[in-house]
């Protein structure tokens, strides 16, 4: 315990303690078929033109995007769970992920999109950070897509995108986006 | 536009469209004063054993943290919005922000922390990415602090912890955590 000013303690936590983060999956082409994979440690980098996320480095995925250099990231509503969570669980090695969504092609042919998420990037591999046991992988933002069901006078509205927030630290569990703290911008 | 399967279209869409991000308040000592700068770009890395954020380099904190290559991460709190407002807003060349919030120090003496935010990690730099205009920062993490009040049976419980959300695809508003999607772990 460490004694801090206000009469408040403060006690040493193991773990990831930076949380919640949206839930996304990245797809690649490995052995030229377009895979999935959930990520859990993601965030814009430079402005949103860069995107930085940790990768696992015997996930299955890794390959394509080695081969490549492109990668994708789709961020599912809560309506995917099922298929988000199956992806989370299987690997590409087992299972043939792409049969769990239709896949569409932007700029760049190796990194396949989800159609079914209402939001779609499109990456190409700038960096690769070792960091064993996984890699800081880092893309740039080559194009952006969403739904224009999920758009308000062009904007994204995120009340109507829905997107699984994952905490990963303290209780694992998937959590829906709430309300607005201040109704100040439209 | 670009139509994909099942009759969905979609939309080419300018700017970020990967959130929501916990806001953080990132702390470093700048000429031998705590500053705190809010980061909205932030995730965990390699198992959460590193921290990734994306720092504007014109920002008066970065001096902080190549002098001493170390920084923490604050998480706030709803209640410290108006405080989380004004860090984000002010710079600390023309405001002490030392005197918004009670500073602790854990292990490292060069990494302020905020007593009034539930969760506190101070960190120590492992590598910093020149992306101009901004910087890609890393740091190893020391320890992580939480008050007790938010552990249920020594984990952390983020429906105790209310932290504030930040929608930078879109709409630029605060938002709390949601629901628990599926109640399946406790």
């Amino acid at each position: 315990m460490i004694a801090t000013a206000n009469n408040l303690t403060k006690q040493e936590v193991q773990g990831n303690l930076l949380s919640p983060l949206p839930v996304a999956l990245v797809g690649a082409q490995v052995n030229n078929k377009p895979n999935y994979l959930v990520i859990g440690y993601i965030c814009p980098f430079n402005f949103g033109k860069h995107i930085f996320f940790s990768l696992y480095n015997v996930r299955y995925t890794r390959k394509g995007i080695h081969d490549n250099m492109t990668f994708s990231v789709n961020i599912p509503s809560e309506n995917l769970i099922k298929e988000t969570e199956l992806c989370g669980t299987k690997s590409g090695r087992d299972i043939d992920k792409s049969a769990l969504f239709d896949t569409f092609y932007g700029e760049l042919k190796t990194a396949p999109m989800i159609s079914q998420c209402p939001i779609n990037i499109e990456c190409e591999v700038t960096e690769i950070l070792d960091y064993n046991p996984n890699e800081g992988i880092i893309g740039r933002v080559v194009k952006s897509y969403a739904d224009p069901q999920y758009l308000t006078e062009g904007k994204l509205d995120w009340r109507k995108i829905h997107p699984i927030l994952w905490v990963t630290g303290g209780d694992y569990n998937f959590y829906k986006l709430g309300e607005r703290i201040i109704q100040k911008k439209d």
